[in-house]
């Protein structure tokens, strides 16, 4: 990353959230977890695929957010950077994105996904009631992305 | 663009920056032309596709450099704003980029592409043998990216 170093007083915060805007992903899926009273889990990630070949931001990202995981997707040659984790989801990329909005509509997606980790972070997911407020929060983001269960699949098997 | 309106001291730049190493491209191709001395034209562009409901960037891009198109592809239901002016790349692309370079390998692609366009300016291309030099050079961007014409091809047809 050469030009990292020759710019030391570049504003990065708002080039990650540039690079965000085009390449990030804000989404919350649901899997059926029989441990949990609910019967589902609500899992939260923060995402970024990037082709192998230029995947230098990814490691600039893990390093600016304090965590997550860059892994391999075999299926298409790409590298993920994924943060799953609610306290660091609460902690740095929340505080980041709202002091460095998204400039386009997918802030829409962002500040459901913020409300989302908010109730998450109160445990609020943890009840029927709670579960079935997040639950078309999370149904309203990412509309044209593909889902395993329908948001009435879910609610009919809730326990 | 609501957050844009509330966040008058953004680095917007920093932010186009990180965007464009997300999803712009900097690319050089060729087509035949027989009006031209060498038989062939060498076009320089730079291009963002993004999604059509979240095209918001895409105009923001077109007020900052002044210039270039946004048109619809209906193949993959996105919009693609494109710069093919030289002297919009030479003046306001160009510049933006010195001052904010892009922080993956993709900026080795705008070196070459930044190279061209200079080498163009001072009409290079026009002529066989300056024409020899900025081919090799076209051909070292995005080496996964399809082409019409081999270099092969190009440099056996030139007039």
């Amino acid at each position: 990353m050469p030009a990292l170093s020759k710019n030391e007083r570049r504003n990065i915060d708002e080039y990650i959230s540039g690079y965000i805007d085009g390449e990030g992903c804000f989404s919350v899926s649901f899997s059926k977890c029989n441990r949990l009273v609910v019967g589902w889990e609500t899992k939260p990630s923060f995402s970024v695929s990037q082709n192998e070949d230029r995947a230098e931001v990814l490691y600039l990202l893990q390093k600016k957010f304090n965590g997550g995981f860059i892994r391999r997707d075999y299926s298409d040659k790409t590298l993920k950077y994924e943060i799953r984790s609610l306290p660091i989801l609460t902690n740095s990329v929340i505080p980041h994105f709202k002091k460095f909005p998204l400039l386009s509509s997918k802030h829409q997606d962002y500040l459901l996904f913020e409300k989302i980790c908010k109730l998450m972070a109160k445990g609020i997911h943890t009840s029927k009631g709670g579960f079935r407020k997040i639950l078309p929060l999370a149904f309203m983001m990412n509309p044209s992305g593909k889902r395993k269960y329908t948001s009435k699949e879910i609610l009919s098997s809730l326990r």
